[in-house]
C-alpha cells in the first residue's frame, strides 16, 4: 500500500524523521517499527548524495520515503522524485505562489511543470514502462506544503486550493515561534492549539492530508483526535536519547540491584 | 582543441551522460571513446562534491567536461565554472529573463556578473595568469540554454539574442511531454520533429551551437542532419544496458554453441 | 569570547579561508595559529556535508567558524547557523533586497524568518535550554553581506540599514573587476583604495563591523588603518605555497649548504 | 535460491564482477541480467566501506553477492559475511594450511572459527532468530578458495579436503603467468587448459563447486564443457567498452548512413 | 579522569559500542550519557577512515574512546593510537604468541614494538612535547585481550603475563559457542557462567582490568559482582531499538487513551 | 622520467608526505614543487579508498606516487601497484623473512609472486599492452623496506641480498627510539648518525637506493652528504605549520608596521 493509498484509507502513520546523513544509520532508523522514514535537508543534515543513496535504504524496508527540502529548494523537490521519493514536504510554504512554484516541481504537466528524468526512480521502484511512469505519478506522489507562519496561516485556504498540493504539514515549533512573535518556542503552545485544529479541519475538508510534527508523545493522541494521519516523530537524536535512558536505566537497575 | 573551438569547426562531438556522483566511475566512463563527458545534476545524482572531483576525472582524460545543473541553480552555474567545466547546460530555460541569469552566472564583467574565485579550476587548468584566465574565459566557456517547453520555444529568438548565450540545447523528452500537454514522453515524436529542426536551424542562423539529447541512437543521422553538432548520449545506465546485452550475449552464443 | 564579542572589542581577527571540503584538512587548518575559520561554499569546494562534519572540526579548537555560502543560497545561510556557524558570508548581496532577504534567513522572529531547528548547533554548542537559543541566537550569529560590485556600493547605506546584517565583507578581486568595468582583477588596484576605505569607514559609522578578504598579506596594515577588523586570508592553497616555499628552501640552502 | 542451492542444482551461474567501490554504480550493475555480483577488495577497488554499503545494493535486486578478499585477509572473510555476503572468494590459496585458514574465517564452531557478530547481515537477510542464524550459516554461505599458481594446483587434492572449503575458483591470467614462468599472460593459454579442466574435474569429484574467471566470452562454453558452473565476468570496465562500442556504433551507423 | 585512571579506581564504566561507520552518527551516541564510546572494525561496519573521523567526534565529547580491531588486525591497532584511541580491544586472543603480538603493537619499546608517528593522536591531545609522548603513552594507553574459546581460557595466565596486556576483554556469545562446541549461542548461557566469573578473578589477581560484553541489561549486575568494571553495550541497533520501543509506546498510548 | 630512472641517475628527489586521505587536499598537494608525494598509510590517514582516489590526483600533475603500507600489510603492497603506484615503502622490515614477503607481493613471477589484475593502473598509466605491463612493471615499480630498528639493521645486507628489493627507507625517529632503547625519540640523534650513514653506504654499494625522512629541514644537507637521494619530507601538517607562519607572519609585520 502506497503511503498515498495509506492516506486516503485514513490511517494513522508514523514517520521516523532522519537527520543524520549517512545511508546506513537510514537503513537501521528504517528496521524499526516506524511506519515510513522522512530524509530532512531543511534542519537535518540531508543532501543530495545522502538522499539518492538513503532512499534505497528505506526502500529495502518497504516503507515509503518522504524528503523534506530547504526552504526555496524546489529544484531539490524534483530531484527528491527522481530519485525516487515517495512524497516530498516543502518548508515555509507562506503565500499561494510558494504553493504553486513547489506543486510546478512535484507535477508533471498538465498539472506542473516537473521535467523527466527519473535516472534512478524507475528503476528502483521496479517493472514499469515509461509512459506508465508519467501517467501514474501525480497521483502516488504527494506534496506536502508546510504551515508554520501567521501568512501562511492566513493564506491557507488559497494554499489548498492550489492544484497538486496534496496536504498540509503542521511545524509547530515555527507555528509557535510566529504566534508568539518571536517571544517562545513551544511545540504544543496552548494559545496556537485552536488554530492548529484549524488547520487540520480545513485540510481535511479540502480533501487533502493532514500532517503534523509530534515531538512531545503525549500530544499524538489530541492531533490525531484535530484530524492529523501523517505524524513525524522519531529523530536519530531523540531515538538515541529515548533509548539510552531506558537501556542504562535498565542496566543500573540490574547494577544497584 | 577546447570544446569551443571543436563546435565552432562544426565537428559533431559526442558526449557521455555521467549521472553516478562517483569520481572513479566518470574516470571510467571518461575512459571511453565518447568526446566528452557531461555531469549531470539535474536529473543525474551528481551534487557539489561529486562535480568537483569528477571534473579532474574528466581532465585527465584529456576531454571537455561539461556539467548540468539543476533548475534554476545558476549559483552552481559559477561554481561549475570554478572547478574547471568547460561549459554548462542549464536545464528550464523557459524566458528571455532565465536566459539573462544564466548567462550573469557564466560570464564575467562586462558580459555577465560572474564572481571572481576559480579557485580549483585555474590550477587545473595550467599555467596561466589571473589576468589571462579573466580575458579568456568568456570566450572559451559555454553556456547552454535548454529548450524543452512551449514557452522556451515561443521565446527562441530573445533567448538567442541574450549576450552570453553560447548554444541551444534541446530536451527531447520534456518537449515530446510539453507537445502533448503530458499525454506522452517520447523523445523522437514525430508531430515535434520539425519544431526540433527548426530550433537548430534558428540556433546556427544566430550564429550558436546546436545540441540535443539522443537516446535512441538510430535518431543520431537524423537530428545530425538539421545541424544539431554537439550530440548527448550514453548514461552509465545505457551503457550499462548496451554493454551487458552485448557481452552476456557473446557468453550464452559459446555456451549454446 | 565569541566572534561578535571579539569584534564590538575592535580586536583584529584574522580568519582561514577553506576551501577543501574535508573535516580532516580544516581539523588541521584550525589547529594553525589563526583567530578563526572560515568555509567556503562560493568559489571554495565546500558543500552541505562537508561544513555540517567540518564544523565540528573547528569548534574543537575552540575557534569561531564562518560559513560562506553560494549566492543567493539563503537556504544554505540558516542551514550553517543549524549546524553550528557562528557568522556567515554572504556574496553578491547588491541592494537592499538582497540583504533583507539575506538577514532573513539568519535571525529568528521578529527579526527575521530564520525557522527552528537547531539539530547540531545546539548540542555541539554545549548545554543551553531552546528558550535561550532562540533568545541569544540573533545576537550572536553575525551576518556579513559582501559589497564587491558598483550597484552595492550605491545601495551601501541602505544596507547598512537593515535590521539583523551585522557587517560588510568586501570582496576586492571582484571589486577590481566591477571597478574596471571587467577590464583587470586586482586585489589591490590603486584606483578602488579610496572607495574600499569609504566602505570601512561607513560601515563603522553604522555600528557593524567592517572585513575584507586580503590576499597580498602587504595590504594587511593599510586596510587595518582603514578601519577592518576581520581580516580573511590562508585558503589551504595559499597555505602550501607559503609553507612549500619556506620549507624546500630550508632544505635546498641546507643541500646547497 | 540461494546460491549455494543454484550451484547445487548445477545451474550456470554468471556473476558480474565490481571494482568500483561506489554502491551507486553496483547498483546500475546488479540492475543488469547478470545472475549474482561478485564486489572485488584483490584487483578492484573495493574496501571495507563500499562493501558495507555495495552488499544491501545487490541484495536489493534479489541476487547472491560474492566478495572476493585481498590476499590473507581472513579478517576481511568473516567480516564480508557479518556484512551480509553469500560467499567469499579467497585469493592465492596455495596450501593445505592456506585453505584451514580461510575456512576457519568462514564457519562457525566447530567447522571453524568465525566469531560471532552479525551486526548488519541478520537484519539485512529477513526475518530469523539469531540461533537458527548459527544453525544455517555455515552451509548457506560458501567460501572459494582460489587455485592460480602451481604450488596450488599440487596441493589442490588437500585444499579439496578442508572441511568449510565449498569450491575452488580459478584464475587463469594469474595461472598462465605461472604457467609459463613470468613469460606470458594469457587468459586462455593453450598449455595450461589440460590442467584447467583438470582442477574442475577433480573439483567436481570432491563434491564441490568449480568456478573461473571468464575475460573472453568466447571461451565461455570451453569451461562450462569441463565442468565449471560459476563464471564471473563484467567488471565495469569491460561492460563500459562493450556498451559504448555497442552505442556509438549504433551512432556512427545511423549518421554515417 | 583517563580511562585508565577511571578503571584504576574501579569505577563501573559503561561504554557504547558503535558499528557505524560515520563520524556523525558517532557524535550523536556520544553525546548519550555513556561513560566512553567503542568504535567496533571487527562486527561493525568501522573501518580506517571512520575511525580516523570518529575519535575526533568521541573527544569532543570528554569521553575516552576504544576501538575493536579485527582479528589479527595488529597493524591497526597501532594506527587507532596514532588516531587518538586511548584503549583497543583485540579478538580472539587465544595463545600468548597472540598476546604478545598485540602488545607489540600497542606499546613504544622496550615493552613493545610500537612505530613512532602519532600524526593525528598528538594534535588532538592537546600541548604535549614528543617527548612527554613517548614517555606516558604507555601507561596511558589500554590493550585488551579478548577471551572468547577454550584456548583462550586455557591460556589465561599467560596471556595475563604478557607486558603490555592490560585487560581482559569476555566475549560473551563467542564464548557461550565455543562452550557449546558451536550448539548455541547464547550470551548468559548458565554453564559457562562460573568460567566468566574465574576470568574476571584472575583478571583482577594479576592487576588488570576486566571487561565484558552486557547484550541482555539484567545480567550486568551478576557481572559487576564478578569483578568487571568495564561493560560495553549500546549499539546503535540496540539503542534504536529501545529508543523506538519507548517512543512509539508513548505515542500509542497517547493516541489510545 | 620515471622514479627508477631519476634515481638510477642519483638525482636528489625530495617527495611531499600526504597523511589526509583526500584527493583534493592531494591534488593541492602535488602542484606544490616536491618531485613526488607519498601517501602514507602507517601512521597517516591514507586507506585503501584515499590511495585509490589520490593516486589519479598526484598521477594529474605528473610526479611520481608512492605509498608507505601499514605494518606487514603486504595485501596492500600489491594493491598499491595495481591502483596506479610507482612505489611502496615498507615499514618496520626487520627481518630478512620481512623482506621476501614484501618483494614477493611487489614484483611479478618468476622474481616474486605478485597477483595480475591492475584494473585501475593500467588505464591509468596510458597506451600499453598487458604483456608489456608484465614485462616492464618489475623494473618500473620500487620496493623500499624501512630499517628502523636494531633487528633491521643486522640484518641488513640479508635484506639487501633479496631480489625485488630496490632501496632502504630510514625511519630515523623510530630508528632513534631503537638506538636509545625507548628512551628518546629524536630524528636526528647525534649518537646514531654514524649508523645511518652507514645503511646509506652499504645500501648503495649494493646497488640500490637510499632514502630518509627529513624532519627537521637543517639535517638535508648532511644525509645528501651520506649518499641518500630520496628525501621525504612535507606532511600536510608541516607544510600547513610552516606556511602559516610565513603567512601570518607578513601580515602582522604589514600591520605592526
Amino acid at each position: 500500500m502506497s503511503l498515498a493509498e495509506r492516506l486516503a484509507a485514513d490511517e494513522i502513520t508514523i514517520t521516523a524523521w532522519s537527520g543524520v546523513p549517512d545511508s546506513l544509520t537510514v537503513e537501521l532508523l528504517a528496521a524499526q517499527p516506524f511506519d515510513a522514514v522522512t530524509l530532512d535537508m531543511q534542519h537535518g543534515g540531508h543532501h543530495e548524495d545522502s538522499v539518492l543513496r538513503s532512499i534505497a535504504s528505506v526502500q529495502k524496508s518497504g516503507k515509503p520515503v518522504l524528503v523534506r527540502i530547504p526552504v526555496g529548494r524546489f529544484d531539490m523537490a524534483s530531484r527528491a522524485l527522481d530519485f525516487g521519493a515517495d512524497a516530498v514536504i516543502a518548508p515555509m510554504i507562506n503565500s499561494v505562489e510558494d504553493a504553486q512554484k513547489f506543486a510546478a516541481s512535484m507535477k508533471y504537466p498538465p498539472v506542473g511543470e516537473r521535467s523527466w528524468g527519473p535516472t534512478f526512480g524507475m528503476p528502483r521502484y521496479g517493472k514499469i514502462s515509461q509512459q506508465d511512469w508519467l501517467t501514474q505519478s501525480n497521483d502516488r506522489v504527494l506534496a506536502f506544503a508546510m504551515v508554520e507562519t501567521r501568512p501562511a496561516f492566513e493564506a491557507l485556504d488559497g494554499i489548498l486550493a492550489v492544484p497538486g498540493i496534496d496536504g498540509i504539514f503542521v511545524g509547530p515549533s515555527d507555528f509557535s515561534i510566529a504566534w508568539s512573535n518571536g517571544a517562545v518556542v513551544d511545540s504544543t503552545l496552548e494559545e496556537m492549539m485552536g488554530t492548529v485544529a484549524a488547520i487540520a479541519e480545513r485540510t481535511r475538508e479540502a480533501g487533502k492530508f493532514a500532517a503534523i510534527y509530534v515531538i512531545d508523545p503525549k500530544i499524538a493522541g489530541r492531533v490525531v483526535g484535530m484530524g492529523f494521519r501523517l505524524l513525524a516523530t522519531g529523530s536519530e537524536g531523540q531515538v538515541f536519547s529515548y533509548g539510552t535512558a531506558s537501556l542504562l536505566g535498565a542496566i543500573n537497575q540490574s547494577i544497584k540491584g
